[in-house]
C-alpha cells in the first residue's frame, strides 16, 4: 500500500468525460490498496479564457486581482472532480490552496510557498477520504489569495507529496512520459523509463515543455520521487530519480529542440571592462530572460556580443539594446528570430570528452552551420538556423543511437 | 457624503462592457462624494453553466462540493470588477465571502449567516479603497466554503450594509424598480417610488421575482434602507421603507400575477380530525412547498382539500397524495397546472374592508371564475384559469386605478 499524490493537468480534466476517466483511475488505485491525494489544474483552456477577460478589462492587470481571478478556475475543477469521485463511490472532498494549508509569500502572480500545513489533508486521508486539492494556489501571509504561476500545479503536487511524506508524486499529463526527443518532430523518439533530476532540469531549461522546472527542482531538493505519466493511456511513464552509477553507460539521453528563442547581436562594441555587465544589467532590469551568451574574440578594439532571449521578449530586448548601443558607441543591433537551439543532454557525458566533437561533426557533415555554442556539465547546446532544426534532431538522435539504447 | 453598499446581479456584470458600465457608475458616485462598497454576483449565466456541469457529473451533487463549485463564479466576477475599477482610476480590491468576514452555519447550498466580521472591508473603505465582495458566499464554522443560495447576493449586500452601518443598500438589477404589476404582461404597470417592507414581502411571496425574500426580511428586521434600481438606465428606483402613515391613502399598491404554481385537489376525504394534518405533514417531510390551502365545506361526512404547490414540486406532491389518499380512504387526487394566482397587495387595505369585494366583483363581471381564495392582512389572492391571468391583471390594475395613483 502506497500513498500517492497524483497531479492532473488541464487537458486531463478538460471536460466531464475526462474527469470521469480520472475518477475511474482513482477507483483502480484504491482497489490496489493505494491511498490517493489529487492535485488538479483548471479545466482545459479555462485559464487562457480568464486571462483574455482580464486583458479586455485591464491594462495594468493588478497582481492581487489576477490571482483572485485565475485561482477561480482550479476551484471549479476540484469541486467537479470531487463530485465525480463521490459518484464513482469514492469518498472525496475538494480543498482550496488555502484550505490545504499552502501558505505563500505576498508575491502575486508568481508566489513562492513558505509553508505547507497539511494537517487537514492528512486527516482526510486518514479518514479514508480522497482530498482533491486546487493546484497552483495558496493564501499569502497577508491573507490574500495567491497564484504560484503557470505550471504551479506541479509545484503544489510535489510540495504536498513532501509534506505528506508520500511514496511518490505522479504528474499525469497528455504525453506518456519524458522522451529522448520531441516525438512530434522525430519519429524515432523513445520514451525513457527513467531520467535523472539533473538531466530533466537541463531538458526543461533547453525547451522540453514539462514538467515545470520549479517543481523538478523542488522534488530534487527534497528527494520526492517523481513519476511523469499519461492520463490518456494510463501506462507507466518516466521515473525521475537521483543519479545512478549504472546510468553512466548511456552517454547521451536526450536531444532537445527549442524553437522558442531569438538571437540578438550587438556588434562593434568597444572592448572595455564593464560594457557587457552594463548591457546585461539593463536587460535584467527590463525583465528580459537572457539564455545563451557568446562574446566573440575582440578584433581591433571592438567585439560582438550575441545572446538568445525568448521570442516574446525580443522587442523589449531590442529596445533596451538600441538605447545601450547608443550610449556605449556600439555599431549596430541585429535580431534573428529564425533560429533553433538544439541540445544534447546526458549525465554520462561528464566523464566522456568526445560528446561535443561528435555533435559538431554530425552537424558539419550535413552542412548545418553552428551560430552559437554553450555547454554545461551534462549538456551541449548549439544555435542553428530554424529551417535545419528538424533534420539536426533526427541526425543527432541517430548518431547517439538513442532509439537503440535501453533507457 | 453617504456610505453605500451597491449590489450588482448577474445581468449587470454579464460581460466586459457591462462591467465597465458598473465601474463608470462607481466613478460618478465617488465624484459626488459617496463611499462605495460593491457586492457582485456571478457573470450572466455562469451559475447555470456550473450547475449543468455538476448535473452531468453527479447524481447526488454533494452540498460541500456544490458550494465550492458555485462560489467560483462570484470570485471570477469580483476580480474582474475590481480590475475594471482600477482601470477607471478607482483604487479597488476584491474579497471572497470568507475574506469579507462572512461566517455561516454548516448548512451547505443554503447556508445562513452567523456573523459578519467586517473589519477588513471597513479598513479598506477607510483607506479610500472600493472593496468588491463576492456575493452569496461565506466560510462555515467548520472552515468549509459555503453558498447562501440563489439570490444570496442580495442577502450579502444587506448584511454588509448593516455591519458597516451604511446609509443605504442599493440593489442594482435589470429592471428600474418595483412595479405595480408585471410590466411584461400589463402595459399600464407603473414604477413605485416607494413600497413598504410588508408589501414587498407579500409581493415577493406572491411571485414578484425580486429582490430575494430573505434579504428583504433581513433588511426589515435590521432597518436597512433598501433601494431597488436599474444597472441599465441608472435612474432612481424604488425605496423599500418602514410603513408610513401617509401611505394609507393608497389602498392597493400592486397587482401581482404568479404563473408558477399548480393546484392539487384531494377529494372525498373522510371528515375526521387529524386527516388534513397528516396529509400536510407528509408533504412537508417530502419537501413540497405548499402555498394556498382551501378545505371545502363538508358534505355527507366527506370533504375536498385543495392546495397549490410550485409546478416543479407537482409530481412529487402527487406521489405523496396518492399514497396518503390510499391510506385514509380518500376518493381521488386531481392536479391542474393551468392555473394562475393573482394577488392584490397594499398596506392600506388593513383599514378598508371593501377591497376584497371589489376584486371578486371585477373578476365576476368579466366572466373570470375564482377557484380558490386566500388572504392576509395586506393581500388577497385568487386562483383563476391561467388563460384568464393577463386579462385579470389588466382589469384589476384599472379597477384600483394604479396607473393614476401617486406611488
Amino acid at each position: 500500500m502506497a500513498l500517492l499524490v497524483q497531479k492532473f493537468g488541464g487537458t486531463s480534466v478538460a471536460d466531464p468525460d475526462r474527469i470521469r476517466e480520472v475518477a475511474d483511475h482513482v477507483v483502480r488505485c484504491r482497489k490496489r490498496g493505494d491511498q490517493v491525494v489529487l492535485v488538479v489544474s483548471a479545466m482545459g483552456k479555462e485559464t487562457d479564457e480568464l486571462l483574455r477577460l482580464a486583458k479586455e478589462l485591464s491594462s495594468d492587470q493588478p497582481g492581487r486581482e489576477m490571482d483572485m481571478l485565475i485561482t477561480a478556475g482550479e476551484r471549479k475543477a476540484v469541486a467537479l472532480v470531487a463530485m465525480a469521485l463521490v459518484e464513482a463511490g469514492v469518498p472525496s472532498e475538494s480543498y482550496t490552496g488555502s484550505q490545504a494549508g499552502f501558505i505563500t509569500d505576498t508575491n502575486h502572480t508568481n508566489a513562492k510557498i513558505v509553508e505547507v500545513k497539511a494537517d487537514r489533508i492528512r486527516a482526510a486521508v486518514d479518514a479514508g477520504v480522497v482530498p482533491v486539492v486546487a493546484g497552483a494556489q495558496g493564501v499569502s501571509t497577508d491573507s490574500d489569495v495567491t497564484f504560484l504561476g503557470r505550471g504551479g500545479s506541479d509545484t503544489t503536487a510535489v510540495a504536498l507529496a513532501r509534506a505528506l511524506d508520500a511514496d511518490a508524486c505522479e504528474l499525469y499529463t497528455d504525453v506518456p512520459g519524458v522522451f529522448t526527443t520531441d516525438p512530434r518532430i522525430c519519429a524515432q523518439a523513445k520514451k525513457m523509463h527513467r531520467v535523472t533530476f539533473d538531466e530533466l532540469l537541463e531538458m526543461t531549461a533547453a525547451g522540453c515543455p514539462k514538467p515545470a522546472m520549479r517543481s523538478v527542482e523542488y522534488a530534487h531538493r527534497h528527494r520526492v520521487p517523481l513519476h511523469v505519466r499519461s492520463a490518456f493511456t494510463w501506462e507507466p511513464g518516466t521515473w525521475v530519480i537521483e543519479e545512478d552509477p549504472d546510468m553512466e553507460a548511456a552517454l547521451i539521453r536526450s536531444v532537445t529542440p527549442d524553437l522558442s528563442e531569438a538571437k540578438v547581436t550587438v556588434s562593434g562594441v568597444p572592448d572595455q571592462p564593464g560594457v557587457a555587465a552594463g548591457l546585461f544589467r539593463q536587460l535584467a532590469d527590463g525583465d528580459v530572460n537572457v539564455d545563451m551568451i557568446v562574446q566573440n574574440v575582440s578584433e581591433g578594439g571592438v567585439t560582438d556580443i550575441s545572446f538568445t532571449v525568448p521570442k516574446s521578449d525580443l522587442s523589449r530586448a531590442l529596445g533596451i539594446c538600441e538605447t545601450v548601443a547608443g550610449s556605449i558607441g556600439a555599431a549596430k543591433v541585429v535580431a534573428d528570430d529564425d533560429i533553433a537551439k538544439v541540445s544534447v543532454i546526458g549525465a554520462g557525458m561528464k566523464s566522456n570528452p568526445g560528446v561535443a566533437a561528435t555533435m559538431f561533426e554530425v552537424l558539419a557533415a550535413n552542412g548545418i552551420n553552428i551560430e552559437m555554442i554553450s555547454t554545461s556539465a551534462i549538456r551541449i547546446s548549439c544555435v542553428i538556423a530554424e529551417s535545419d532544426a528538424e533534420r539536426a534532431v533526427g541526425l543527432l538522435h541517430d548518431a547517439y543511437e538513442l532509439d537503440a539504447a535501453d533507457l
